[in-house]
């Protein structure tokens, strides 16, 4: 069996664990989600009934990890010889930006998606202010340097950058220069390509 | 000077942030944040214009940490004496609560309190789901242990324990048994108690 069993499917969040498990070198094997017949133990796994879900078959038995950036940091952690955990002047950084990313880059985003509008004098309630806000915000920090932590990559680019690719591709975050360099940049790295090849050749499979 | 400089405002999620500087056994000094004269190293600290912030003063220069979860996750890194990180068996559930926590939950919290609903069929884009459903996960979570890692408190517990003490107090969570015994739970920290009291004293003064 392989360390790991990886419920996803392909055109999902999933695309961002699968990223994940290829820039720690995890041997893992996928389980793709047929919504109509759900495995037992996914359901069993997570309440929330989404994927992705990761099962790291551990000593004492299997761990589940959800939410692709508690993937990400999991895999990380337990895989330092891939040398995408912070050193230590990078770790503000990188605890910093990851829950950015997680929460009110994510927020806004999803709440400009579906027509939410934070009513007046209640911008300090919602998290992340404004939409507008949040995207300078990013725009800031991806102006100012390369990667996430500064000059090296680490694993936050896999969280961070996979919601920049995904914005700019599905048109939720504005084509600012930071941001499309930022794209070119995670887009040169062999875990991204190996793992994008992946999804997309199931994706084109299910198509016929 | 402290390691850590602290800016604040009383009654906020500040008061997370607080509770992890006490659980870590942190040097800090606060600074009261009034928003009609924002200090300057605030506005350049975090562009997003809120608090927390924490700065903690390394040797290479100011590091900036902002985002609840994010200070929680860096001082039980860089302070590992407290025993607040999680040991390895104990990794998955604190990566997956934390972001669970700063993520889905507070999205759904946010969001019935702003009066928003997910529109029919795009709760597969809104990553919490449903409010119900977001809450069973947690209920179901903190039914079936004491703390977010199992047996032992770790610093997912103050992020995870302030959204379900700040929920019960505000009424945005229900008032469930277990959510209510894990309040009971966390109330007893040494760490909690000490640091809402350093706010609940700055609340009681200002309003003389």
């Amino acid at each position: 069996m392989a360390d790991y069993t990886f419920f996803t499917v392909p055109m999902s969040r999933g695309q961002i664990a699968r990223w994940a498990l290829h820039e720690a070198g995890a041997d893992y094997e996928h389980v793709l989600v047929d919504w109509a017949n759900r495995p037992p133990e996914l359901v069993g796994a997570n309440p929330m009934n989404k994927v992705p879900v990761l099962i790291h078959h551990a000593p004492e038995g299997g761990r589940v990890i959800t939410e692709c950036a508690g993937i990400c940091a999991y895999l990380a952690d337990v895989h330092p010889a891939a040398g995408l955990l912070p050193q230590d002047a990078e770790k503000a950084d990188y605890y910093r930006w990851l829950f950015f990313a997680a929460g009110p880059l994510e927020q806004a985003v999803i709440s400009r998606a579906m027509g939410w509008v934070v009513p007046d004098g209640k911008s300090g309630m919602a998290g992340f202010g404004t939409y507008e806000r949040t995207i300078e915000v990013m725009d800031g920090l991806l102006s100012s340097r390369d990667w996430v932590c500064g000059a090296r990559f680490t694993m936050a680019d896999v969280y961070v950058g996979s919601q920049i690719d995904w914005g700019l591709n599905f048109g939720s975050i504005p084509p600012l220069p930071s941001f499309a360099a930022y794209a070119e940049r995670i887009r040169t790295r062999a875990g991204y390509q190996s793992a994008k090849a992946v999804d997309r050749d199931l994706i084109r499979a299910a198509k016929g």
